[in-house]
Order: structure tokens, then sequence, then C-alpha cells
């Protein structure tokens, strides 16, 4: 093809598209060039906007490090995450976004100990989940990855100042399906707005808050392998999550206790699939300072 | 927003995306998200698939250094660049794709200089040059930037073995519009398949061959800056340029002169516009060894 018109190009990407021998592949690669052309055409994209795409790409990429992805960052802040994870699970499902910061590695647990391996402030939270399946049977023997930020707003990958698989842990379920862990109650934090993600939402004047919550993953043979979100009811930022990751059955309720801690019971439900661990996002912990933290206002 | 379905989620996206202040920034970015949520559903993406597609973009921003740039790479083994090319300049226009290879700082040359900067194999060829206005009449003092890659098939800043700036020159068009310069012929050759793109490319069957081409920056107050690349006639990939980026007003003929030398002469037309000059993909030379040359089969 020695194109004419914009349909010449087109046509010829898509037919090379059409070429490909993975009836998978090939169905997401068509439907990518599809939209990916129209939205070029839809925009009437010019030369200088598509070369500042590319570069804000570019940088994209080249922010994420063995701490930070900042691809998934941007998936998130523009939705996409949200929706895969909608589209594949029911409405009721507690499943959730994996999120940018599960890392594999973390410390075997026994029912009932603490994630906490640095002094790190906050009021103290006893944790009570049960794992189930559909029917409501307990899953026995699943294996529970739980991750929370700091109550000063940083996981522990992202701050020196914390030990390495701070408010980290891996549990496993007993025979009710349960398992058990103490910790600090979470806070909301902004997620970092030093790179593209953070001028993409400057120039939406959305703020970059994250409401607080605990990751789960939870995996057993024969179940889905289950990411999970469990936000805080008391949460200023429910709505407005710059994630758009919020559903109401994982709104957890904080019981607070006379002695000033709180106590959080919630229920997951597994479903039946592929046990398979996704790649984790990050591998390691960042060395030197702990960055700023940076909110931006919501105009 | 404390969403319940996948609509829910493209709903709240928007919206915050309506939000933005600067009408152009907004018209892109409603347009991006909704094509990027429409790939999604239509698609059907699952989240191991999610996962991929962001570790495939977070590979390419991670490739793209001072000597390379492959997510530029990548939006033209996507048709994107040509796209944007076509949709951006008539039909018969002279313009083309910048490429991934312009370099600010090429040395000022006078007319009939070679570009020559070490010893470089390949048939002699003087590069007769002019450019017209769209009614034909010669921009004199517009600065045109050349550029290709040698006939080993490594542009300069991939090449340890090429001296600094070699293939490359910046010449000021005369009062006829004409410039002059002598080079070696140029040969196809085959873009970097050790990153995403050749992941896609492999996925696909296709080969990875660029035909033979000259790279042209024309610049000068009043016309739109044109990037060009003069293609060669004799070459067996003009249709199936990986790029897509090849145009009947850029196909060049070199005619074969008794001393074995070539000539190439062709006329550039620039089109009235706003002279900008695009941020340089690549900034600089990569050091170390020359990297292997990989060619795909086309399946």
């Amino acid at each position: 093809m020695i194109a004419r018109t914009p349909d010449d190009i087109t046509a010829a990407v898509r037919a090379e598209a059409e070429r490909t021998a993975d009836p998978r592949a090939r169905e997401i690669l068509v439907a990518a060039i599809t939209h990916l052309h129209a939205f070029v055409r839809e925009a009437r994209l010019t030369e200088p906007e598509f070369h500042q795409l590319c570069a804000a790409l570019a940088r994209a990429g080249q922010r994420t490090t063995a701490s930070h992805n900042e691809v998934v960052l941007g998936a998130g802040s523009l939705g996409v995450s949200a929706l895969v994870c909608l589209q594949n699970n029911a409405e009721a499902s507690t499943a959730n976004l994996l999120g940018p910061f599960w890392r594999e590695g973390a410390p075997v647990l026994a029912r009932g100990a603490s994630i906490v391996r640095s002094p790190t402030p906050g009021p103290a939270v006893r944790v009570c989940a049960q794992v189930v399946d559909v029917e409501g049977a307990p899953v026995a023997g699943a294996r529970v990855d739980v991750w929370h930020a700091s109550p000063e707003g940083f996981y522990e990958n992202q701050d020196p100042a914390q030990a390495d698989m701070n408010l980290r842990g891996r549990f496993e379920t007993d025979a009710e399906g349960r398992i058990e862990f103490h910790t600090v109650k979470p806070v909301g934090y902004p997620v970092p707005v030093d790179g593209p993600v953070g001028d993409l939402l400057r120039l939406q004047g959305r703020h970059n808050l994250r409401p607080a919550h605990i990751h789960f993953l939870i995996a057993k043979d024969g179940f889905k392998t289950q990411f999970a979100q469990l936000y805080s009811a008391d949460d200023p930022n429910l709505e407005s999550d710059v994630q758009f990751a919020v559903t109401r059955p994982l709104v957890g309720h904080y019981a607070a206790q006379a002695d000033g801690s709180f106590v959080l019971e919630h229920r997951f439900v597994v479903t039946p699939g592929v046990s398979r661990l996704p790649v984790p996002p990050i591998s390691g912990k960042a060395a030197g300072e702990r960055p700023a933290l940076q909110v931006l206002a919501r105009r």
C-alpha cells in the first residue's frame, strides 16, 4: 500500500492486524487499532499534539520503576482499571483493582498476628475477614495477602522510613474461611502527581486522593484470584476516588471500641475460576528520601 | 459516584474530563476516554490482558532514551503517525513522518557540502532539492535539516562506529529555493525488534523493514514546518513499510550516472502555517556496542 488518504492507512493497518495468528490477540489488536484510529480522527489530532501525547506516554513508562508504576496509576486515573474490573466481575462482587503496589514475598503470618513491622502512628485495628464461595460456604486454606498505606500516606515501598514489608502480610484462611490480623487504621492519601498523571489531573482540575483502604489478594485453586480493596465508610472521598474504584460491596465499617481501637469485619466472596497470580507491578522498595506528598485541590 | 456497573465508571470518567478548563484539551480528553473505554468493552479485556498491556506500555517508555524512542516507533508501527500526517496535510503534500531520529544541532553546511563525516560505504549521491510554495514560487532562506541511516542500517545516534552527526546536516535554501548536498545512497533497514514493538510485529507476522529514505525538515517563518521523507523508487518495501508512511509525492528517483554515482532531484511543497520546531525525539548518541540488526520474516 502506498497511501493516498487517511482511510488507506487505517485499512492497511487493520489488514496487517487481521493476519495475527492467535485469535484472541487478533481480536484485541483489531479492536485497539479501530479505536486508536477513531480517536485520532475524532479528536482531529494535530502533529504537535501527537508528539506531546507520545512524550507523555514515554514519560509514564520512564517513571515506572521497581517501586512505582505510573502506567497503572494512569490507567486507574482514566477509569480503565475500574472498568476492566467491573466488566469481569458481577455487580455484587468483592473484586476490585489490584493497584500498583502489590509485592510478592510478604511475610507469612499466623492468625491474629500484627502486620505493623516498624513504628507506625494511628489507632489500632483488628481485622476479621472471612472468605466464602458464592453459596456462602467457607473457603478454607486460601492464601490471603494484605497490604495498605501507612496513616502518613505511604506504602512501605515508597517510604524509606518504614521497615521492609511494613503493613504487608500473608495469611491462610482457617476451616471457617477466616483470617484475622492487627494493624493501624489506614487513612486516605494522595497519589503522586509529579509525573504525567499529575499533569492529567491538573488539566481536569481533579483532586488526587484515594479513600482509605486495605488491599486483599485471595488465591486458592479452583477460584478466580480476587483482588479486593476494603474502603472505610467514614472516608470523605468515597464518591470521588481518583481511581474510580469504590463499589458498595467493598465499603467496610470500622466499629469503634471502648479503648479507642477499632474492629473491622468483612466477608469476601470468591467465584469459581482459574487461580493465577498477576505479575507484581512493583518488586522492591525505594531508596533515598521519602517523597513529598502533594494534594491537588479540586477546582 | 460509587460504581455499580461499567456504565457508571465511563459516565464518571467522562464527567471528570468534561470539567477540563482548556477547550482543546477537553475535546482531546473526552475523545480519548470515549475510545479507550469503548476498546476495553469491545475487546472484553480481561484482568490479565489489561495487566499485560500496562506492562507493554511501561516497557515502551522504559526503552525510550536519549538515543531511541520506542513509543514513537510503536505509534508508527500501528499506523498512528501516518494517519496523523495524512489528516493534517493535503493528499498531494510532501509532508511525512518526523520519525524518531531527528536531532537538533546538526552542522550548518554550505551548498554542495557532503554530510558524510566518517567512512561510510555506499554509492555517492548528489541530492538537489527545491522548496516551493503552493503556487510553485521558490522559498528562499528556509532552514532544511537532512538526515538518514547509513547503508549498514544505522543512524549515527544508534551506532558508535559512526562519527557524531554523520549523515546529518543543516542547509539554507538559496534564492531559487534550492539546496544541494552530497551523501551515500541509503538502503532500507530493519527497525529494532528487541522491545515491545518487536513483540507486536512478531504477533502479526510482519516484517520490520523500512524502505530506504532521506529525512528532511523544512522550516521558515510563515510556513508550516514540514517533515518529509524522500523514499527510493527502487526499494522492494515501498508497499509494505513497517511504518505505513510512503506516499506518491515522496517517491524519489535516483538517476544513475556514468561513473556509478546517482543524482536525486526532488521538489518539496510547503504550505502557509505556523513555523514551529518539534521537541526532538532524541537528544544524543548511544555509547557502547553497535546493536545487532535483526530482520523479521513476513509470515
